[in-house]
Formats: structure tokens, sequence, C-alpha cells
């Protein structure tokens, strides 16, 4: 298919503002709005008009409209670029606070995406289903991962622990790691890794508007 | 103070690693560990040696030991700078599955930085203790915001309202946002702004992955 062959090609960024545009219209379709325009479009989500008609002109969908795209077979074009085929089974490690968080909140938001199973190092939490997902001990992490067929693993343990864990995920045969602890973890180039620091990003905010303060007040 | 002015210079990329410093730091010291080497460090947070120097030059500190950098020191000079002389107020709004969580991770993790109030739109969820925290209906929002002095917020409502929140927010004098929602918020320029998108981060490795089984099978 071509936009497959095209979307190889795409950057990190292209795909962030596909999976955007997917959610947007997914949500326009559902409110019954069946034509958008690129600038309507871009207002919507805070970009260019430029950006967004570059975008869905490298996915290879032309509107045939002249009331702009048609939201359905836009959503559709991206959803065929985006998806995998297949539901793609997660793990997650370190079921505290956030653990948890991110199991009730993912459960119930995607269905192509599945946390399948949880681990954790204590065993106050193991054997028991947690926010809807079986929780394991660490022990178990690398049979449990090859026999589910697991493919991405959450890392929601603390920043001393994550790397023996990101080790291991490895070691397990994952290919790809969202890591929250608040240090980076070092992964083979084969692993595809992202990071997600919430308290570094709220520390950001209070210095700059601190920052902020200062510069105003003198 | 000579670090102070030295701080007002620095990038947003330079304020995210001194705060992943000072957390290991502290890990560190609170294991009793009193020196350490540059390139110990790095190895620690998977940084270079000289990007480790180079940081910790720029924030005014020197070794003063062979044993390298003095852990104790070096994580004053770093709170000095990153900490403000009080407790930054943070409200949350959308108390959801992701904002309870968000709720219950953070109040359980810091001192100096506090949600003091939570919004939601839901009737079920206001006039509550939620996490810890009270939840108050949107209608009180500003009225709270300018009464708890609350500089900071948190978004955590679905897309569709995300840019509402925003607004709200930012009249009511906030100046710096978190943005949880998958889709991005207009501000004004002097409101600082943050984005952290859980959901396009997983998207986004399933589509990297993917991509590496396909060219790996072909």
């Amino acid at each position: 298919m071509n936009a497959k062959r095209l979307s190889e090609r795409m950057s990190p960024r292209t795909i962030e503002r596909l999976a955007v545009y997917r959610r947007v219209l997914a949500g326009l379709l559902g409110q019954g709005l069946e034509h958008i325009y690129s600038h309507q479009l871009a207002e919507l989500i805070g970009l260019t008009s430029a950006q967004v008609r570059r975008d869905i002109m490298t996915i290879g969908y032309v509107a045939t409209s002249k009331k702009g795209y048609d939201v359905g077979e836009l959503l559709e074009k991206i959803d065929g670029i985006l998806s995998p085929k297949e539901a793609t089974h997660i793990a997650l490690v370190g079921v505290g606070n956030l653990g948890r968080a991110i199991l009730s909140y993912f459960n119930h938001q995607h269905s192509a995406l599945r946390i399948v199973a949880a681990f954790d190092a204590d065993e106050n939490r193991v054997d028991r289903v947690i926010a809807g997902c079986r929780c394991h001990p660490m022990k178990d992490m690398e049979g449990k991962i090859r026999e589910e067929n697991i493919e991405v693993g959450i890392i929601t343990v603390p920043d001393w622990s994550a790397q023996e864990v990101a080790d291991a995920l490895v070691a397990a045969g994952v290919k790809g790691i969202l890591n929250f602890a608040p240090v980076p973890v070092r992964v083979p180039d084969y692993v595809y890794v992202d990071r997600i620091d919430i308290t570094t990003a709220i520390e950001k905010i209070v210095y700059f508007i601190s920052e902020g303060d200062k510069a105003g007040g003198e």
C-alpha cells in the first residue's frame, strides 16, 4: 500500500501529530461532523494550516470535496498507518501510585493497545488483580513476556531500579519501552525508548515561572 | 547570589538535567554516599561526563576534594537554584483516572510543590476529598485560584475541554500549565506551558516497533 510505504520515512514528530489528528477527527466524527478544512483542523490542534496540509499530503490523502477533507475517510487513512493489525501487548513494571493510575487510565482508553501483565517487587502487590490487570512477581517477568508475546514495557518503578528493570525487559525480548522513572535508561539501539518525567516537568515549570517573577520585579 | 544570576540564562534542557541530578544525588546521600566523581554521576544518569561537568560548572559549583563532588554540598547548590523559597501552589483540573493518579502520586513525592485544589465538571466528584485533595466545582475555579495563590495548573481533562480549561486557568492568573490532554492548548506568551501526552507516546512506540518488524522482515 502506498501510504504504508510513505509512512516508513516518517519522523517521530509526524507520527505524534498523526496520532493527535486521529483523536481529534474521531471526536468530530462522533459529533456528526462529515467534512473539515485544513485551517479548521489546524485551529483545533494549534498548528498552522500549512503543517496540516503537508502532513496529510505525506500520508497520500487528497480531499475530493470542496467542503474540505472527508472526516471518516481521513480517519481511516490515518488508522491504516498508525494501527498495528493485531493488538499490541504491553507490560507495566512497578504498581505504585503512578503504575496503578496508568493501568486504570490506559485500560479504559484503548482496545488495540493492551496492558496484559503487571509486575512488582513488593510481594504484597503480586498474585492479585490491580486496576484490572494481573500483577506478577519480578521473577516471572521473562517467562510471562515471552508467553504473552509482549512487545512494549512501561517502567513505573523508582529511579534507582529503572535500569535493572529496563535490562530485564530487553533480555526478555521487549522492543519498545516507555520510561516514567525520572532517570534515563540505557538500552541497545534496536530498542525504541521514550521517557515521560512528570516530576521534572513540574519542577521546570516552577523554575521558569519564578524566573519570570524575578525578571518582572527587577 | 551568583548562582542565581547565572541560572537566569539556563535553558529548559539544563533545568531538566539539574532536576534529575538533584533526585539522584538525594538518593545517593540517603544511602550514605559522601562524594561522587563526574563520570560516576554521568554513568548513573546516562549522560557524558563532559555534560555533567559543564552543567555543574554552569551553576558555579567547584569540587574541593580529590574524591570528587561533595554530594551534600552539590545537592544544596542545585536546591538553591531550582527550589522556590515558598511552596508552589498547584491546581489540578479533571479528576478522572489520570487526575486521581497524579494527585496521589504527586502529593506523596513533594513538599515544596503542593496540589492544593482540584476541580471537576462532574458534580459527583465535587465537594469531596479525592486522593487527599479537596475537589471543587468548575465555577469556583477563578476564586479559589486567587484565594490560594495558585501559580501552576495541571490539566487532566478530555481533549475537547482542554482549551476551555486553559483559558479559565489563564484568566484566573495561573502562570504555568502542564497539559496532559492529547491536544495542545493555546496560551498567551507570558504563560509557560508544557505537555505530556501518554497515549501518543505509546502509539508512537508501537508505530516504530512495528515499522522495525517490517523492515526486518522484508
